[in-house]
């Protein structure tokens, strides 16, 4: 009996700890989509005050002692998941003080307001302070949660359970060594007259599409939303209640289309988590590569595919018949393979994206070890622009500051887009031999044949066990660039027709 | 140094409790204008367990101290009606088991549920379970927060401080007498063409008019938004972050000038606490009766009358020119003034509005003290319609399911709106001797010289005194309804041409 209600202590904590997250998802959507402009600061007290009571709960003493005897007494398979799971956020969170969490905290909210601020003035100066102080605290974070001499290390784990900056930085070396020669053979090859230019394209129309392309993929608008933010992303409060924003400009579809396609893979996943795991730590990802791996997947593997466009194209022509009438499908579907040099992580082609990614996870390495002052990072951004890609940012605002990842202190996000990338070909490897009518399917807009398949591979197996042995049961091998670089070739290849070959 | 920093920690406490208010006015905003369908039962968890949090941390020992010592120690004025404000709260609290708090939050989400599909449905009976279940709580609430005799006391108290039952039904019988007299005399005296029967009035362009509206009043849209709901009500998450509804009706413009010239006088009120106050709870209303008096002033004694609309109408001829440009100002303002004996409460003018008032206050009385079962409800709602206006509802939609208030549990809220009239009328008749230019600035569109009177008279004293004491202040006299109904006699005077005297 003693057993049995130290049990439902602890899974009534767990069903509290879950719903205060998803109000933080609450919080955090409303602030990037509805917010008054003069609510900021008092949005910051509201999201400091929460997640410090977050940390009290989870970290309160009883909770370690109805862990340590559910974990002796725990049978049921997802059980002893979900309880893996908690004790490792507990464990992480015990060792940072609640001082530290809120100063972390308000650090964010002045952070997005820095960030914005030197955005408007163009220039990265009045984004420093803030930047500084987030790097300091963050510092503080990795070593209160300890590390094997790698703060990257302990940071990274948040996104990437399990990952390290010893196992990251080889797989992004080798992508690098591939890419660069790649990028170097399709520069400019698919080069033509831009559909898209001088048009305009009705954002009311823009809209009503993409809230069509949601139903087409099958994201339930009953059990979500999508709203328009600066900013696209995916947040809400429960798999019930997943919220996505996409960006519409008036000039081209393209972000819209592709924003609402990417977001839309992260919402399937959400709403796909099995009902017995809402409330509890086994209704998410196991790691952000994961997570990313389903918005890339749908929103390149499968967006900028041939056969999805035989299927939807004709359907953008009848919303946009001014514009696109007379651009046949083989020009708009060169349109948005292009691959070029281009200052704009998300606005990157599939070739050059994770380079941009590189570049900022070497410079986030070189932050975090102190091999690089933040006074000195816009520079060093610019100089790695030259490097890598062969550009130089116009302004900060096309360099150092155009994401926001670090504003909000993120550092660690970005390796899980490649990662995501990575996994994304894997799995759709795995589809087609799984799926052999996937194509077919897919080019009589019949997307619920690949959806289905990830919402049993993926979805429905929340977190019940690492990202790379979920991908590792599914593809029978674990992260590998292989099957990414061999789609690039075979893309590439039937869009240019030329052989690609590169150093990998 | 002790008392200092028990000080301190308390006003931190007070500080979090206020950001914990304001994330559940977040999530009650959200659930009426945004959350997805499927949502609701999440959303009710997420609810439940944020006040339950928030119960725990205002009724906490440790809090009970520091504020014995706050009340020896404090001095300034500020400081001691802070602490008696918050005594009161967690007095009330302390009461109150836990549990209690819990089962009366998940039983607000099923009443609201329940109240849906009765609405659906059209009867009652769906409701009914839900409703009964509510009335329990409310009265095991009254019983444990204490009471002499009387339940409804208990619960009154919550939204009118201070207020007692045998204080308020005199007011309210004194009321009905002089009221139903004047309903026999003007019920019908201002009929005529309806100038709305049979128009159109495109939603878009009445949307972008109540905007302006809010700017003409002077509500701070950075500070504030304005979103549709079908059921308009205010809501937000602190000064800076007030949030308004409104309902639009193609059509009628009615509902949504009225709606939101109403919900407007409830945010001026929000958004006028003072900024030393925020975050702590004299940035609030003494009363829902004086909440109500702000919102019925704008909509009502305003809104509705001549001076506002000389200058508001040629707008609105201009924004529905089809619709309006050939009704004269004199047969607009002959409608939107009609009296007439009417179903729905938020639709009623306001001769009848008080009947509608004084009947559910009956009805919920009853309820309480056992004197009626919830399966007679309806036809004492009824029966109690036929007797104080004359009119039989069609259906239970029309009739006892009109309302959000009981589906929510909220017993004793309903007489402040009665309470806010009566203020109102007070409180505008002192502006009228302060400001010898209020109408001449009305009829100039100038509504700053008596929003500014109100803020600097209402808006900015929060909570520091009672509601009664704060009219008498200003008023000379406490509650009154001398000048409500001479408001009323001269405006129906002017109006129909006739000497109107009551039997008061």
């Amino acid at each position: 009996m003693q057993t049995s209600s130290q049990l439902d202590a602890l899974r009534a904590r767990i069903h509290e700890l879950k719903d205060l997250g998803g109000i933080i998802g609450l919080l955090n959507w409303d602030q990037e989509t509805y917010l008054p402009d003069k609510a900021g600061p008092a949005r910051a007290a509201q999201l400091s005050t929460l997640q410090g009571l977050y940390h009290q709960r989870l970290v309160a003493p009883e909770v370690g002692e109805w862990l340590e005897l559910a974990e002796r007494e725990a049978a049921a398979a997802d059980d002893r998941s979900m309880l893996r799971v908690f004790r490792h956020e507990r464990d992480r969170a015990v060792k940072v003080p609640e001082r530290l969490v809120r100063a972390l905290a308000e650090a964010q909210s002045d952070g997005l307001a820095g960030w914005r601020e030197a955005r408007a003035a163009r220039r990265f100066a009045p984004f420093q302070p803030a930047l500084e102080r987030l790097l300091a605290l963050r510092r503080e974070q990795a070593d209160a949660i300890g590390h094997g001499g790698e703060r990257y290390d302990a940071l990274l784990d948040h996104y990437e359970p399990g990952m390290t900056t010893a196992r990251l930085l080889p797989v992004l070396e080798r992508l690098r060594a591939s890419l660069v020669p790649l990028v170097e053979r399709l520069d400019g090859t698919l080069d033509g007259a831009d559909p898209f230019a001088g048009q305009t394209f009705d954002p009311e129309v823009q809209w009503r599409f993409t809230v069509e392309l949601l139903g087409l993929l099958g994201f339930d608008l009953q059990a979500g939303r999508q709203d328009r933010s600066i900013h696209p992303f995916t947040g809400g409060t429960h798999p019930t209640d997943v919220r996505l924003t996409t960006r519409i400009d008036a000039a081209n579809p393209c972000p819209a289309l592709f924003g609402t396609l990417h977001e839309c893979g992260h919402g399937l996943y959400e709403q796909g988590f099995l009902p017995e795991h809402h409330r509890t730590p086994l209704a998410a990802a196991p790691s952000m590569g994961l997570h990313e791996s389903q918005s890339r997947l749908w929103e390149n593997l499968i967006g900028r595919s041939l056969p999805f466009w035989r299927f939807l194209y004709p359907r953008l022509q009848a919303a946009f018949p001014a514009a696109l009438g007379r651009v046949p499908l083989e020009s708009f579907h060169r349109a948005i393979n292009r691959v070029r040099r281009s200052p704009i992580r998300v606005e990157a082609d599939e070739v050059t994206y994770n380079l941009h990614i590189v570049l900022r996870t070497t410079l986030e390495l070189r932050l975090l070890r102190g091999d690089l002052a933040v006074a000195d990072l816009p520079e060093a951004w610019n100089a790695a622009m030259v490097a890598t890609l062969g550009i130089r940012p116009r302004d900060d605002v096309e360099g150092v500051l155009q994401d926001i990842h670090w504003a909000w202190g993120e550092l660690g996000y970005f390796p899980t887009y490649s990662l995501g990338n990575l996994y994304a070909a894997s799995l759709l490897h795995a589809a087609e031999r799984a799926l052999p009518a996937l194509w077919s399917d897919v080019e009589r807009g019949q997307l619920g044949t690949l959806r289905e398949w990830l919402r049993r591979e993926v979805h429905q197996q929340g977190f019940r066990t690492s990202a790379e042995d979920r991908v590792r049961t599914i593809t029978g091998q674990g992260l590998t660039d292989a099957d990414f670089l061999e789609y690039l070739r075979a893309k590439y290849r039937a869009l240019t027709g030329r052989v690609l070959t590169t150093s990998s």
